[in-house]
């Protein structure tokens, strides 16, 4: 069978993250909106979800619609059967991640990034399947103790940790 | 190293779904018939599991010999170290994803589908690598208001939402 | 866009085993260290991150050096944004897993093994892209009844089945 | 403070199971809902939710009306603010108690049994809080080898345990 | 032994939420501290918590002072070993509950609530139970067709549920 | 209807933890036993459960005979149906606390101490309820800036936080 390795660039706009994953049935775009929208009060999001058989639409929802216009295109970009993608801005990812994890339908995250993004994927013709996803640059070192100093330094910074 | 990509189809059986993930350890087999098991009371699964190392047996268990026959010939075509495969009737997956992705041995689902699927494989020879699931087909266009107010009122007529 | 596949190969030093996924943060190396930490008193590890934008740095923690080494190495040949390597002894995967995918910002895990490994990588140039793992070998044949007995009868000698 | 112990008895029906716990939020009904409803195909159930606050009404969905009349007589008598009730049928709690444990506004659950069932309320006028639950009978004496034998025997036999 | 029956009575100021618990180890401080702040960004709050043993004090955490104080205020009271109070402001339980219920060393959540709040303690001298909360009020009556129509308008109107 | 208020008190051995909750079905002996084996190669349990209809009898299991039997002597004590008990030692809740939160019959968690302890029993002749429990001793006071200091330096020194 015919396999074409496509490379599919995903643009993240300023300002906001993605989130990628594979679900199952199309009441994963209310569920979405559910753990999206009771995960934070500043959270603005857009969903949309490749149906991936009868009417085979993009199913979207979403509180902003300039987001759920990323995620439609993004979906379009992919175009692989029951992949979900999320656009999202207001939060960060690690605000909704294990609530997104926890939904019943979810049946893997792919990615969560604010950086420039590629996901590879084998077009068969009418099928297609999301193989991996290039998550900004590769490393160029190892951390040193001045690096992890700034590291730990940063993080109490912002908060995250004490 | 010589790396041949492999499409596989995965055959689903009309009233079946199958769920494919990646596990760690042949407990797997026994874990995963308890998660299924304890799920519903009607629900009818087989499960087979590519043992990686010692023996290297498609592991399998099951409440339905023909639901482990198919999870059994899955496996045998996929062929990848670690892969698992359930097949299910008499529920959907929606009723297990969550208890399946609570498996302590479970590293991650692939796909839990009806549709027609094939999954793409890495050979590498004695060592095989699921790359990814095509889950159906491509969309073919966006949702407009008209599919949306369907698409709330199926899954409020069969009772999903309310 | 020009993608080569690459096949890298990741040595499982005797008596430890592999854990990779993939993250969002920084905050990763910390919050993997205290999941593990926290898992098992007997535990030693070594964490190793690819940091994808900024200083992109591979990050690392753990309570062992030699096993942080382990993972520095194996994060250095994979060399894709974002993913992760732990090294483990003294302990099990079983032991961790599910404390590891309730990580905020873990957004899955593809393998855990003591195997013989393979990553399957797309190489962009500057991105790569972590498409699938060979874990340890590919199945000879399916269990029989006398298979079926052993098997259940060594995960109750060990005490892990009941 | 005037303070009176008061001991509530809740019926259980043949044939049915019931679940209390305590939740935060009128979303509670409906999300409860959706967690019963999606997690065995077979299964009937009554849900009520005593407010807290506003226009403190027990509120009440489900898919099996005597079921829901049920859980509305039980609230009726346990009167504590922010309590729920669930009876089910067709299905056991060992199906259901995950989904439960893991809807976001769920505080915690008190007790899932089919026993002759008591709950001790502290009533303090127009506020009344729920202390605790005796659940079927204290035991009598310690299992010997035969009794774990058959216990045993007894998780097989029902196919929960292999 | 003497038992005395105590009803300690916790203001919830205007605009704050109070979360009640029950913990494990003077780590908790630190573990609900990041389980929150990770939660939204919007969200102040303050965390108090009995220590049980060794220097038995009530430790704290927060980023916000009031809310700490009223924490400290709320533990001065209920001064029960391993307890603890969470104050928030910015956000609401719904927001937070599943990351609190996630904390390795909680053990258990007995209440989220802005009504008026009463803990029913048992004292024994030096030693305090927690036995329950009286949460709000109790119910005036059961919901009729109309109420139900208005909550299920009420939950779509803020967004919460589709 | 009578109603005695009586206060058990539970022994906790040096150098080890008790665990208290409740759960639902005669299963749990089993999945608790199960749950903790798979949590850290170092543990050493004894479980206890209070069957509540049927025989009646007190659940055991473990891989301690010492400890199982600490857990049968609290069980005698407390003697209210579907209660369970567990001693741990050459661990620490922190270890096992989300695993058996998770266990899917397990209902909830009251308690995880190695302080001394008192349970609050509401007596009702045949029918038992656990009401609360005393963990350790109330707060003496608020700690100040150089009692933070040494908490945060004693978690960072023991290594469970970073």
């Amino acid at each position: 069978m015919k396999l074409d390795l496509e490379v599919v660039d995903i643009p993240v706009a300023e300002g906001t993250n993605v989130i990628i994953g594979r679900s199952h049935f199309i009441k994963t775009v209310e569920d979405l909106y559910e753990a999206l929208v009771t995960s934070c009060p500043s959270l603005r999001f857009g969903i949309a979800f490749c149906e991936a058989s009868g009417k085979r639409l993009i199913r979207k929802d979403g509180n902003d619609d300039e987001l759920v216009e990323y995620a439609v295109d993004a979906c379009r970009k992919i175009a692989a059967g029951h992949v979900f993608v999320i656009y999202i801005r207001g939060g960060w990812p690690i605000n909704v991640l294990n609530a997104i994890k926890n939904v019943q339908e979810v049946v893997s995250v792919d990615v969560a990034t604010a950086n420039p993004l590629k996901v590879i994927i084998a077009d068969l013709g009418e099928q297609r399947a999301l193989l991996g996803v290039a998550d900004g640059f590769k490393p160029l070192g190892v951390e040193d103790e001045e690096d992890v100093r700034e590291r730990r330094e940063f993080l109490r910074k912002i908060g995250y940790k004490r």
